[in-house]
This record gives C-alpha cells, sequence and structure tokens, in this order.
C-alpha cells in the first residue's frame, strides 16, 4: 500500500509543494520522521521539529509552508487533513460474509454487505445493515438494530432493542443496553423496576472500549449525531447527550441527566443524576457536577496532586476551614471583641 | 400482550379506581403519557403532570387518588407496586434448553430447566440450576455454580469457583473472579500472590455490566443477601458488603474492606483497603475514603464545579491554606506583635 | 495436592523449624488458621495471632520463629516466600491443544505447546507461543503475537497488532488495543485520526480484569517490564509506562503520557494527558495529577469523607475562599484602613 505524494495530494484537495513523485506507505511522527511516510504538523510548537524531519512529506498550514525541508500537503486544518489521509493506511475492512462459527438466527437478518466474524451472535429480529462489521465474539442481542457502515468491536454486547445508526464504531467489550439501576425498596430488600426502554445511537457515534450504556426505564438512552465516547465511559439509564459531545474515558453520568450539544467532558468526570448540563460547556478532568450547569463556559473542580505531607496539612485546615472563618470573624468584630472585654 | 387492568389490580393487591375494562399494553411516562398504558405518580414533584395526563392507568398513593383523570391502581408505595406490574411487560424468558453453539463440558452439570444461549462455555466442574439463563457468549470456568432463577449477562465470566446463590443478575460483560491483584517485591520485580479464595454472591445480588470482583487470596470476596450494583463498579478481593447495600456506577472498594449492611453508596465513590464501614452509612457521588466510617449516617466529600478561572482561583488558595492559617495566627496576637515591634 | 513441608523448605530453599512430616495440602489465614494448611505472618501487627493459631505450618521471618507455636518455614521476606509455596495450589494449567469449537486461523500460528480454550478466536497472522493459555471466548485478531507462558483471559480482546512477551497476564474481559481516541475537528462534525499504532506489554507485565489500553497513534502504546494493573484500569493511546510501576484499580491515564519506572499509583487516580511522572513516584488513592511530576515522593490530593452537613459547610468556605483571604487581606492593613477611614 503506497501512493505517490502527488496522488494524495489530488485525491484529498490538498496543495502539493515539491517532488510529488515519492511514494507514500505510511505514517511517521515528526521528530525523527521516517522516509516515504508522511508526517504531519499542527501544533505550532512541534515547528521546531519541522527542520531536521525525516519524514516523507509534511501535511501543513500554508503559513508553514516555508520552513518546511521535504515535500509538502498545505492544509488550512493540517490535523483534519492528516486525518484523512492517513486512513489510506488502515487496514482493509474484511470482505462480506458470514463467518461459519458465528450463530445468525434464522429471523434475523444480515445484509450480504455485512462482514459477520469469527462466534458472533446474531439474535432473532436482529438486523444488520450493509458495509458493517460485527468482529469476533461480540453478540447482538434479540430486535437490537445496527445500520449501515457501522463496525462493532469483538466481544461488545448490544441488548435487546438497541438501535443504531450509520457509521457507528462500538469498540470492543462495550457494552450497549444493560439493565437500568432501578430499584424499589421493598421491605425486606429491592425490587428491580423494569427497564423497558432501549438505547440509541444516532449516526456517526463513537463509544470506546469497555464503556457502559444501559437501556431507559420507559423511554430510550440517546446519544444524538457525532457524540464521541472514549473508554470506559458510564452512561446511566434515561441520558440524553447531545450532538457532537466529547467525553473522555472513565468518565460517569447518572441517571436522567441531559448532557447539552458540543460540550467537552474531560476523563474521570462524575455528573449527578437527573442533572440538565446545557450547550457548549467543557469540564476539566476529573471535575464533579452535582448540580445543574445552566451557563455555557468551562467549568473545573480539578484537584493538583502536592508532596503527601503538605497535602495532608492542607486536608486538615479543609477540614477545619469552618474554624478558620469563625477565627476569621471574630478579628474583623475588634471592637465588639473590645467591648466585650472591658 | 395485554391485560384488562381490572385483572392487574387483582394479581397484584392493588385497589382499582374507575374502569377496570381497559387494556393495558405496556408503560409509559406520566407526562405527555399514552393511552393504553400504564404510568406511576411516585415524587410529589411530578403531582402537576398527573391532572394532564394521557395515560392509559396511573398507579399512585391513596392521597393522590382524588386527582387523578384516568382509572388508577391505588397503593402505599406507588413506586413498588409499579416495579411489580411493569415486570409484566419484560420479554419472555427463552425456553430451557442448550443452545446448539454452546460448549457444555461434559464434566458440568445444567439442569434441564437453565437456558444455555449461543457459544455459551461451561467448563468441567461447573453447575448451572434451573430457571436459570446463561446469555451469549458467557462463561462459567470451571468449578463454578450458579443457583436457580439467576440471568447472567451476554459475554460475562464467573472465573473458577465462583458460587452464586439464587436470583442473582450479573449483568453482560461483568467479570467475577479475576485475580486479586496481590503481589509481592522481589529483589528484580514482583511475584503473584497466588489467589486461591473464590467469590460468593448469595441470594437476590445484582452485578451491573462491565463489573469486576475479584476472588480472595484465601477465603472467598462476599456479597451478601441483596447486595446491588451498578455497571463498572470494581470490589477488589476480600472484601465483604453487607447485605442489602446499594452501590452506585464506577464506585471503587479497595481490598478486604469491610462495608455494611444497607448501605447507599453513591457513583464514583473510592474506598481504601482494609477499612471497615459500618452498616446504614451513605456516601454521596465521588466521596473519598480513606479511613474507617465508624458510625451510621450520610458522609460526602463531593466538589462542585465552578467556573473555571473562579476555581483556579480557589484551588491556589487551597494550596497555601497554611500559609493563609499562619496569617490568621499573626492577627490573632495582635499585642505579642506589637511587643515584637516595640 | 499434598506435600510434606519437608520437602517444600528444601524446594523452596527455606529454613525448616519443627515436624517436617505433617502434608500440606492448600494455604490458610493466621487466624484461626486450619491444620494441614500453609499461613504466613509478614505484617508485625499480626504477631498476636501467632500463637493461638491452628494452622499446620507458618512462613515467617528469622525474629518471629521462636513465638511459633507450629512447625515454620523461616524466610527473610516471608511475604515473598508465601508467595512461591502457595503457587503449589493453584490449579494446574489445563493441558496443551486447541479446543475443536475455537476458531484458529489457517493464516495464524499456535505453538503445540500453547493451550486454547473453547470458544477462542485467533486471527489471521496472529501468533501463540508455547506455555501459553488462552481462556475461554477471548479473541486474538490479526497480526497479534503473544509470547509464551502468557495467560490471556476469558473474553480478553488483543487487538490488531498488540505485541506481547513472555509470562504475561492479561485479565479475563481486558481490551488490549482499542482505537485511541484521536479526533480532529471539522466543520460539521469530528473526524477519527487514524490509530496506526499498536500496543506492547513486555515480559512480566500483568493487566487486570476489564482493563483497556489503546493502541498508539502512529508508535505503540508500551507497557515497559513487570508493570502491573488491576481491574478497571485505563491506559490510553501513546502513554509509556516504565518498568515494574504498579497501578491500583480504577485509575485512568490520558494520551500521550509518560510514567516513570517503580512507581506505585493508587486506585482511582486519575492523571492527565501529555505529562512526565518521573520514576519512584507515589500517588495515594484517587489522587488528580493534572501536571508533570518531577521528582520523586509520595504525592496526593486525596479527600476524605466526612458527616455530609460539615463537609457542606467546609465547601461552601472552599468556594468562597478568595473572599476569605481578601478579608484576611484587609485586616492586616489595619492602619491603611484607619487612613482610609480617616
Amino acid at each position: 500500500m503506497a501512493f505517490p505524494l502527488r496522488d494524495i495530494a489530488e485525491r484529498f484537495g490538498l496543495t502539493l509543494q515539491g517532488d510529488g513523485d515519492g511514494l507514500i506507505a505510511g505514517v511517521c511522527s515528526l521528530q525523527p520522521g521516517m522516509p516515504g511516510r508522511l508526517s504531519f504538523l499542527a501544533d505550532p510548537k512541534q515547528a521546531g521539529f519541522l527542520e531536521q524531519t525525516y519524514a516523507g512529506a509534511v501535511v501543513l498550514a500554508p503559513t508553514m509552508a516555508e520552513r518546511c525541508p521535504v515535500p509538502a500537503l498545505i492544509a488550512d486544518n493540517p490535523q483534519l487533513a492528516y486525518a484523512r489521509v492517513a486512513a489510506l493506511f488502515l487496514p482493509p475492512h474484511p470482505p462480506p460474509g458470514v463467518h461459519p462459527s458465528a450463530f445468525v438466527d434464522p429471523d434475523a437478518s444480515v445484509d450480504p454487505g455485512a462482514t459477520v466474524g469469527p462466534h458472533v451472535v446474531v439474535e432473532a429480529g436482529a438486523s444488520v445493515a450493509a458495509g458493517t462489521l460485527l468482529a469476533a465474539g461480540c453478540v447482538l442481542e434479540t430486535d437490537s438494530h445496527v445500520g449501515p457502515d457501522c463496525r462493532i468491536g469483538a466481544n461488545a454486547v448490544l441488548g435487546r432493542e438497541v438501535v443504531i445508526g450509520a457509521r457507528v464504531r462500538v469498540g470492543p467489550g462495550a457494552i450497549i443496553g444493560g439493565r437500568g439501576f432501578g430499584l424499589a425498596r421493598d421491605h425486606d430488600g429491592w425490587v428491580e423496576i423494569p427497564q423497558l426502554g432501549g438505547v440509541r445511537l444516532e449516526d456517526d457515534v463513537e463509544v470506546g472500549a469497555g464503556c457502559t450504556i444501559d437501556r431507559g426505564t420507559i423511554g430510550d438512552t440517546l446519544l444524538e449525531r457525532g457524540v464521541k465516547l472514549d473508554d470506559q465511559v458510564h452512561i446511566a439509564h434515561n441520558c440524553r447527550i447531545g450532538a457532537l459531545t466529547v467525553i473522555a474515558g472513565c468518565t460517569g453520568i447518572a441517571g436522567s441527566t441531559e448532557v447539552g450539544a458540543r460540550c467537552m467532558i474531560g476523563g474521570g468526570v462524575g455528573i449527578g443524576d437527573h442533572l440538565r448540563i446545557v450547550d457548549d460547556v467543557v469540564l476539566t478532568g476529573a471535575t464533579q457536577v452535582p448540580s445543574d450547569i445552566t451557563e455555557p463556559g468551562v467549568y473545573s473542580s480539578t484537584l493538583k496532586a502536592m508532596p503527601a505531607g503538605d497535602w495532608r496539612r492542607r486536608l486538615a485546615l479543609i477540614r477545619k476551614l469552618d474554624r478558620l472563618e469563625q477565627r476569621l470573624r471574630a478579628l474583623e468584630k475588634p471592637d465588639n471583641d473590645k467591648g466585650d472585654r472591658a
């Protein structure tokens, strides 16, 4: 798999600078770079590496073109252009067809243009559209539906009545459609509240490895168009995540919470239940959100590690902060105090 | 699947108000509601929705009956009554039998009343009781035992010598009986401390999707009767979780810790190792517990997101809280100070 | 499986004290202990249990030997010696061979000395060395390579081009080689940045149940020799974890971060992206690391639960800590203030 740089420029509508005959056979980092491979420069802090790179070619912004010692592809958004070009080097999709070790229920519907890997299970009533790949060992339970050009990772599980749009990627080991955690108290224990809704993932959603997305109690848990989840994210029952929102790894969102569109949520964040987060909210890593966020903006409650002895003293003071405030208040009333003393 | 409201009332011992002839074919939310479907009113804050609901019938408390414009089922605990009625609408259990694609070791014992799904693995010495469903792709390793009327989710794993009681639900992708994280330091690395214990889940336990519960080092890790875990909870080796305790998603409990009965543990909580938490403790979401809790009650260390610039200033002050305290102390000794200056 | 204590002493080079004829058939805790079983005493706080133990024998330090009422194996590092001896009682490895229900691609290479369990998938180009066990349902995708004497847990997934050294243990349900979370912004959504690197686990690495380790963007994500991960740890793309570093459960490390050698990282820790943590750093549980750590030592930002009402008041004060500091500053300038007032 190697492409002349000129062909790449044409195919992706990029401006070629320098020799277009060289073959590009893969990608490389800018430093040190690798002959015959393509790199990119998006972060101005890396501009210093450009002049010594051994890359076969570099995707970069017009302002950087002059400094590039090797052939270049010029793009207004070099990272985006690189993302598109680099996809040339992804391993090819396996050919369509159902692996003989897979089990597809006779009452399921798998398009002949779909690829069903070894030991996959497709239960009754499920459907799989053309261009979709079901990787080894994944399970589509009863009445789940997967749209076209999706990729369901190895050993992932789509529960009953999970409905997935087009071009959705579900990571290996992700579990979509587990029971929502609804319980009613009985005199001698807990009774499960039946979770009768489903999960809907709209077009272009990505769900990372090991994520869990629970089915709704009555209606559906919903991830709107273009939502992207990193690994080990948990979305509880009845949540609705707005279009294009991105959520980094290990974040958990509790039940019935609605997150707006175009939010950027860091890793390890915790968001409470029954909350509303408006559009265009950014949360830094490990931030805790126990109440609504009603205005767009960047929010945080991220702590910062310090030497443990120092932290222990700060923590002791945090724990008696009310006493500190009382001492401050006492000082603020010197006249009264003097009066008292007099 | 539709039931006259009158039959539902009789079957669950609820008081019928209004017309009992209407058929109920499923559930709906109170707002807007849906004809022919059942809703419930448990949260008084939702009482306003009652008067405009389109639901076919509503389960509610006696005090609300008068305000209900549609037929009602009256119950002292409407949420509990709803939970029981709604279970009518869960999809039926698949019929008993072993799917031809499953592998059941000749030295395993599967009750003829159990259902073994596609690509399930039941290894030698394992046993499965009547009424239990093993969903597609789950694995029961050597000498694991599953009691009656359980449901083991798709692609879940029960390791060697995991023992599960009656009516236990294990979510898809949950891993019970992984190696406990015990290591001994050698001069040139780490040596695994063999984890020779098992895991025991007593009756009516629920384990959510993607949870991990590690086997004990010598004895068993134990979840007592009626413990309920949400998704992605981690219970380390040698822990013991008391009866009826409920743990929300993404919480982790470190090794050899004992949690009491009837605790309510929020999501994203972290509990350290070798601790004791007494009965009837409530922990709010994301709370950190590095030491014993010896009295029942509600505990917290939950932070709260604020605009990032504001938070950055607070964090800087937290980090010099000892300096603040010194300044406060200096102010509290004005006479000394004046003496010093004199 | 039972061994005379004398044989155990000889085999592991330990000093025998007392009768060596007794058979040891397993392990037990020190309190109460169990006849015919072996315990150990490593923590001096447990010395009180020694004198009443019912254990058949105890592994302990020379200084404790005198107080031992039962036969003893004397070792400078009793925990390490116990770890080695206890491995005698682990269930035997299943015999080599490929289970008939497994699917091994004709273009894969499985050593005849490897054990391939039921419903395992080994795709084209993958290789498995001698002495390695692939537990039920695990998946080795195209061109993944597993070295000798490894154990890959049930339903674990090794993605394309994951390369694993010798004596590596991958827990059940762990996902190695998921797509790294790289995205480029397009005018109308997100475009995946292809993740073309792999994951390398060097010799003696352990990965716990349910962990996720993402493939690199261009180069490989790397866990060096002897790194040990507990359950549900997340290692993002392009990370490099130094030799012998140990990471407890539920910790997440964001993309392109480098952690040094011999670090001890607690559970529930969050480490940001593109950071450098030097060798020999210890992080207490739930610590948050949003910036580089450049000196070895113990670091913390762990909070501590307190009664919820008390905490609420502390949190309110944290949130107005800048106001507190202003009030303090105002008090520190009494002369100016008096001047202003005059």
